[in-house]
């Protein structure tokens, strides 16, 4: 049975964090747009049981077309639906605190992105914590292909990640592939994914404190790893083909988020804010009936990645790949 | 148990009345669009066991944006997941018919619609048919409400279904209503609903021959209770401003299909034929952070009646209006 005294410190120090972090992304955000600042609303839990949140969004900027960083703190009741979910039979309440952010760029050439930081807890009748865990991860999601932006991205968040252990970058790139991708459409990805991970469970209060630490890297990360790409390609001239093809993008990306995102479908059914949680649609969106890009077109490429996944930094050793190098190396 | 020989003959009949149908309809659309014609996809079923479909689509007409008028036959095993949800420990095959549209017009006056009228067999190991029942509606989303469109729609609704019965069609309108909503925005309704209806079983072969001539009497009425309101709209002036206002309401269309239609959602998860599943997405749709229209603007009278659904014949005498008119009517 853990500490209550400890766990309510370890809650408020991660609640600063996503405030501090929430301003410091839209603070980096509002600089490279140079037009529009993000506003915020204010907004209370009414369904359930209470908490609130901060919805800061952008609209009509000069770079992004539409954009959101929204910080949550809410909690609970169990409810019988959810302890079928939970699987934990003595389950009485709930606590979660998170950061969430997308951002929609005007330009084609500028990639769509996406993050959350999460931290939850679950506790029984008495207020005992009997479960808790984070969750987290970035994804980029770009219209067109620049193999130097898919690297830059991943290496920044592996540079976040890989203090904290030996091999979890190639696991959650991995992880973040298998989730935002559309099984209904021979699970192309959302993107060129990023990283994705869920119940990290600390053991102990060092084992949570180290959890902290990494979520922190992690969000630490994003600005570093998403700026320098929007900055590379937001001058690049555009025309009306590459709108028409970032909105048949965007369409994947609403066929993801609604058919697909259990944070999305777990909002809505549960009367969760609806603007909110919405922000992540793109502004604009197109569908073409039966589409298909041009073979070996520039929109074609990125449609590749989507279907075939790559190992953009070269950290996952296939035994195939093993095998041709032995050979390699036999035959030199 | 069911003659096979007659629910053969039966089948038959309805495929070629939707096969039918989905002519007629092409052939009267085109017309009034003037200018493009149906495209038509053949296709097999490749996962589950057989069958297939013929999707009709048109795009970038005159009058019409983009739409599609499809029909599939199709058949297979029951799965476990099935058998879950159908409720029937013995159920072993399955058949499927219908025909389902979605037309999506290019003028913002001009309302989208839908319609869908299926019919399904479920047999045991034997082949006896252990069930079978009909389902289908039709339903309107205007973006601006043009009050004689609304009665006019209804109206040819109601006639066709009439001649079957008492108080059908005030059911089967308040089902259109409960069912055609975003329950996360509300229950605001997708646009001013029609009917639907789904589980109409037989209990002989005299039913399913008058189930059969109701399917029927509802298609045919399909292009009568529709077009008249093309013809009347399509000839309106727009600009970007009512284009805006027709992409917010189509984003609602969007989700509505993506998070609450249990067809498509139905289609996506046992690997249908996603193009053809799709083809009712608008070609474009837009979100705004936290849009509401003016009060009193146009674009909020039709958000009112979305909210507030209307009796648009007068067929429901609530209990107030009773008491109301009793009022009235000792007052004189």
């Amino acid at each position: 049975m853990m500490n209550k005294t400890v766990t309510k410190e370890f809650r408020e120090k991660w609640i600063s964090y996503i405030h501090s972090l929430q301003e410091n992304i839209c603070t980096s955000l509002e600089r490279i747009d140079e037009k529009e600042k993000f506003g915020k609303d204010e907004w209370e839990r009414l369904e359930g049981s209470g908490g609130g949140g901060l919805t800061r969004t952008i609209s009509g900027g000069k770079v992004f077309e539409k954009g959101g960083v929204n910080t949550s703190v809410v909690f609970g009741a169990v409810t019988e639906k959810m302890k079928g979910l939970l699987n934990k039979e003595n389950a009485a309440k709930w606590f979660a605190a998170g950061l969430s952010l997308v951002i929609h760029p005007l330009n084609p050439y500028v990639p769509t992105v996406h993050a959350n930081w999460r931290y939850f807890e679950l506790y029984d009748e008495a207020d005992n914590v009997i479960d808790r865990w984070f969750g987290g991860g970035a994804d980029l999601t770009p219209y067109y292909l620049f193999e130097e932006d898919a690297r830059h991205f991943h290496q920044t968040l592996k540079n976040a990640i890989d203090p904290f252990g030996g091999n979890i970058y190639t696991e959650y790139k991995k992880n973040c592939d298998e989730y935002f991708s559309n099984s209904h459409r021979n699970n192309e990805t959302r993107g060129i994914g990023g990283v994705f991970y869920e119940h990290l469970r600390p053991s102990d209060e060092t084992g949570a404190a180290d959890l902290l630490r990494f979520q922190q890297a992690n969000g630490d990360a994003f600005v570093n790893a998403y700026i320098p790409i929007v900055e590379r390609r937001k001058g690049m001239d555009f025309g009306p083909a590459e709108i028409e093809w970032q909105e048949i993008r965007r369409g994947r990306y609403v066929e993801f988020n609604l058919v697909h995102d259990r944070g999305t479908l777990f909002g809505l059914k549960t009367n969760g804010r609806t603007e909110s949680i919405l922000m992540s649609l793109p502004p604009r969106a197109r569908w073409l009936y039966d589409h298909h890009p041009v073979p070996g077109s520039e929109e074609d490429k990125l449609l590749q990645v989507c279907l075939y996944p790559k190992d953009w930094l070269n950290t996952i050793i296939s035994e195939e790949d093993k095998d041709e190098w032995a050979r390699k190396s036999n035959s030199c």
